[in-house]
């Protein structure tokens, strides 16, 4: 397996190497589970967080990772930046790669952002920590983690995802995983949050979301981003809601033991219900958190890692 | 002594436990005073600053006193995290406890937050770094040891605290602190600004600036918030800082060797007269930030040490 | 030599201050070559960057600077802190030095700013990251370093800075340092936009550029700000652009062999071609982002070393 120099999307990646980032984090779990959590693997290596789109959560779940093996952390984000200041992201790529700073996570308003700035420095690693409608590959592979941990295996899973489709770069990423891993994947949402491409993805396409969760083994509810609604997509978060919202008494089709995840941030009572979300008999979402620690600290070692 | 969980609030902790804290605070302050600060106490371990109010000095303080002792520092705050998107205070905290940060440090603009937060993380402690108009509790132990550094003791002194009683959690947790100790604790300001309950707290009212003074070992002079004059609890900062700025014609009738504190950002010729606020046979101020370093790192090492 | 407490400006340095101050510069280029880079210099130690105005970069390559020799860093901005609750910059400053932060990095837009703030800590060190169009030390060393490294020496050079050179900082701390190196300086600009003291200067003054370029070894291009070309330093950028952007065509009348600084963010086609910018034969600006790292490394260490 040659060596990559950057983490982009999931779908250029062999099954090896989802495999192996699996492993990795699979492995870096247990050191998530001492009090002391500290590594020198990282130690004199710095890593940039460049956050083009506000997220706290993603942001501090790299750095910690990061931390815990021992790597600075720097933070940037565009509010604060040169970027206010007109500065191209080719000139902002120059100027942290000649400052030294050895690896780039970037989040980003456009697809292709993160490949592009991966182009403006070539001897460096660059993580995508969510590029447009594109792809969010740590969100898809931490999503399979969780799916892995909790069922004891991917392949040959019936795995549904809920929502808004056409824009979820969470969603891209999880369809090229899990079907990559062998899962059968669902897509289900109101047909206009449905991409025009979804022929050409590897799933099924619903909008019907009973007939979607028959029998599945996994449903992953995205985040309903509720500035769409000004603009048409759906009626009113009522409608969505009772429609596409998730619920207990809606997942009575699936299978008895079905998983549910969400990425989060949730908007309770919108795309999932608020019991639902809390009932560690079917949400796996803390899981989901804990893993996204695991495998950035997996996608760093394997990009950055001796 | 059972261990706490958290340290919310002043209020419900007992004497010997606020000896302990100032105890171990006076310990810490010897760390503080070598040239190279930094101790094993805390590597390897994680400390959140949720800050939904800003704060640059306390948050800045707080992060000193983890990275003394070694800890890792993780800085939220609202404007740029997932509270923008909507998430509530629960999934914020079920989402850094999942991630596995080991204690959290918040600032809120509503009284209760704090204790609501902990809830979120039975198994990890949070410090209240100040919730609305209810507690402040470091600040109300860095102003209690601050007094007896300089005062050798606190039982049977006179404090006097000035200004704005009613919005101040500041005010709260000193008049805890210090009656628990055993002083004698004056409160002084615009009857508006007097909290109704005040019958409830175990404080002299006065509404009488000199008279409040009289004999006073210790003055504690608090911000006003000039927000608060557009609405209408006083009518001027002209006239607020005539009947109820401190200067030091006005300590006349207190007692020769009065200390003066503030807990800072002051408002200088507004609640105190800037040549007392630098007069160093008055006032106490910087040593009240240097000891909050040492309050703090005591706080963080009575909930998270060994 | 004396030691200094502060790094304000460079007019105030000895040549023999400048010199030391590039040799260590020169010397920790190497620990900057290597693939840890760390080095227990500053540990338990901390400096916290007050910046005043946004500068990502600048307060980047400080951080990095410190964290690289294992001191502490504390990232203070005016927006979210007590400056925004009117705090001065006395108390700010009374604060830090309180809390037991070792050193300051300051940015501001009032010349004179950093030194005022030297004042409020009479042990500790301050390094101004730019006040006003007062000076910017660091800059005006990088751009010295960055010079002999690719000529060999300074000394007898020919150097020429374009632009706006009324409010520049970098434009002074240019032109004092090379000049005590004893480079042969000359400004050129629009006459609204050249300093009235010039003559004051050791410079000499030009507003034609292609006389300006004529056999200049250097050519360092300034930044525009295009926020005055609405107060009318200059009618168009377009104009701006075709009398005084610098491009390859332009440095005909320069040495074969001209070096081309830009100390960035740049506005790529406005003061300089793009093409020129990216063309490596002339352009040394990420050359200059390195040096940067190691000569704010050798500002710390000058001022905090042992």
């Amino acid at each position: 397996m040659t060596r990559r120099k950057d983490l982009i999307d999931i779908k250029s990646l062999d099954i090896s190497e989802i495999e192996c980032l699996l492993e990795y984090a699979a492995s870096f779990k247990e050191i998530l589970s001492r009090p002391v959590k500290k590594v020198p693997t990282l130690r004199g290596r710095s890593v940039a967080t460049l956050f083009f789109e506000p997220s706290t959560r993603t942001r501090t779940s790299f750095e910690h990772a990061a931390k815990i093996m021992s790597a600075d952390t720097y933070s940037l984000n565009a509010s604060a930046s040169s970027v206010t200041k007109g500065e191209s992201l080719k000139d902002t790529m120059y100027t942290l790669d000649s400052m030294g700073i050895d690896a780039f996570v970037i989040r980003h308003p456009q697809s292709g952002a993160a490949e592009l700035a991966s182009r403006y420095v070539p001897n460096k690693p660059v993580i995508n920590a969510g590029d447009g409608s594109h792809a969010h590959p740590t969100q898809g592979l931490l999503d399979a983690l969780t799916i892995r941990d909790n069922k004891g295996k991917i392949e040959g899973l019936t795995v549904t995802i809920v929502g808004d489709i056409l824009h979820s770069r969470v969603a891209r990423s999880n369809i090229w995983t899990l079907s990559k891993l062998g899962a059968n994947v669902r897509i289900v949402g109101p047909a206009t949050l449905l991409p025009p491409d979804a022929k050409q993805l590897p799933v099924e396409v619903f909008t019907d979301l009973d007939k979607a969760l028959e029998g599945a083994d996994v449903v992953n509810v995205l985040r309903i981003q509720l500035e769409r609604m000004t603009v048409g997509y759906f009626p009113t978060i009522r409608e969505y809601s009772r429609l596409f919202g998730v619920s207990k008494k809606r997942l009575e089709n699936a299978k008895p033991d079905v998983t549910v995840l969400h990425p989060g941030p949730m908007n309770r009572g919108v795309e999932i219900a608020s019991d639902l979300a809390d009932d560690k008999n079917f949400s796996v979402i803390t899981d989901q958190v804990a893993n996204g620690v695991a495998i950035r600290m997996a996608a760093l070692f394997w990009l950055m890692g001796a």
